[in-house]
């Protein structure tokens, strides 16, 4: 199984401090990871078939502080498809002029949708061909860009059907919103005023969120198994489709 | 105006030497810089809207020798769209299964291509309609992968249809080949056996080729202006679609 990192916030917001300690876990989690991190309109998606303990890329990424208002990173421990980087998470597609962010906790066995529109996975895992699928069908469902509350009841219609097939966690991002899936296991927290200190699970590390914040900032975490200590993490049920826009769960 | 760098090689092959060369340029071409890996069919593309001189990420490919058969890098100087992650080239996307990436240098001016399919620009360029015109194109012409043959044939029909607009020199490619295409600079060569050493035009460095290839290696460097002093770099005329596949040149 993998592991799953997604952040939102409401002003562009570095991910060093969760990534950092997320990528600890990679040890367990070696066939590769990637992060995604949307900067206005524009995404870029840094990934290595490396693990994310060892890979060049994944230090740059704890060395460089990129702000973004959504992420989604992902450590990946190979169930279907060989370690490869096409068949790295998070995949990457373009729908109604922007861009799209999909990755993946779990196993979804004998799970071969019916692709027939213009989204083709390029590697060989379940993930890919979900996302291919949720894609295609948003693309019939809307004819152009729909709100975030019209994709986000559109995916409580489609998620269902992938997850009968298996474990079905995912997180996908555009750079307006971020939608999570639970299945398994996901949790989350909202960091704002008053901002405290938090200490990293996996790392002797801490921060003081109030000496690098202002009284205005929201951010939301959500992550497959809670990355600080002394913080209040809030555990998804399974089925539960969350949204997150401007650093707060919505609707 | 841009400059484009391009390698294709019939091993996989690092860029550092010719990225170190082609980076030390971004002084005038500031406005972002991006570097498309292929790794069979898998793509990694690192992106920054920060020069290639001082960006934490162009620094990071500088230093890790990522193996690669197909590479496409792009250094800007912004003529149309703002300076932004969405404006940076390379632009990709996924058709039948397989990643695209493209890059530009040049200006179209006045160039609105009708785009109806399922290829929206996510930014504001010339360079990006043009690429989702071509892949729209492409898509209309094949119903599935076609050989490099058949899409260097279909690329000669549509490439003078975009040119017509002003200034179009690109690289187009995918795992497998890599298209060029010359409007007014483009400069090319093919490294093989018997390997020499070479000095970069830009910086104070050499590398001596016979000492880290074995001589079954072919590796053919595409640029908008020679990188090296002491080879001999061939120029593209305007209007030529060169094809590179196996770091040789077919067709």
């Amino acid at each position: 199984m993998c592991q799953l990192l997604g952040l939102n916030a409401n002003t562009p917001t570095d991910v060093v401090f969760s990534f950092t300690g997320f990528s600890t876990r990679a040890e367990e989690h070696k066939d590769g990871f990637g992060i995604a991190f949307f900067e206005g309109r524009g995404a870029r998606v840094f990934v290595d078939a490396a693990s994310a303990r060892h890979s060049p890329v994944a230090e740059m990424v704890r060395r460089y502080p990129i702000k973004s208002r959504v992420v989604i990173a992902h450590i990946r421990k190979a169930t279907q498809g060989r370690v490869a980087l096409e068949n790295t998470h998070p995949f990457q597609r373009e729908l109604w002029g922007r861009h799209w962010v999909f990755a993946h906790n779990g196993d979804l066995k004998g799970y071969a949708p019916r692709l027939h529109a213009s989204f083709r996975p390029v590697g060989d895992t379940d993930s890919e061909r979900a996302f291919c699928w949720l894609m295609q069908e948003l693309a019939k469902a809307h004819a152009s860009l729909p709100s975030v509350e019209e994709l986000s009841a559109t995916l409580r219609e489609l998620a269902p059907g992938i997850a009968a097939h298996g474990s079905f966690n995912f997180m996908l991002g555009n750079g307006e919103a971020l939608w999570t899936h639970c299945a398994t296991q996901l949790h989350w927290l909202v960091r704002e005023h008053p901002f405290r200190s938090a200490r990293l699970a996996d790392e002797d590390v801490s921060v003081d969120f109030a000496s690098v914040t202002t009284p205005s900032d929201r951010v939301a975490v959500i992550v497959t198994e809670p990355l600080t200590t002394d913080e209040r993490w809030t555990p998804l049920t399974s089925g539960e489709l969350a949204v997150f826009r401007d650093g707060a769960r919505i609707l």
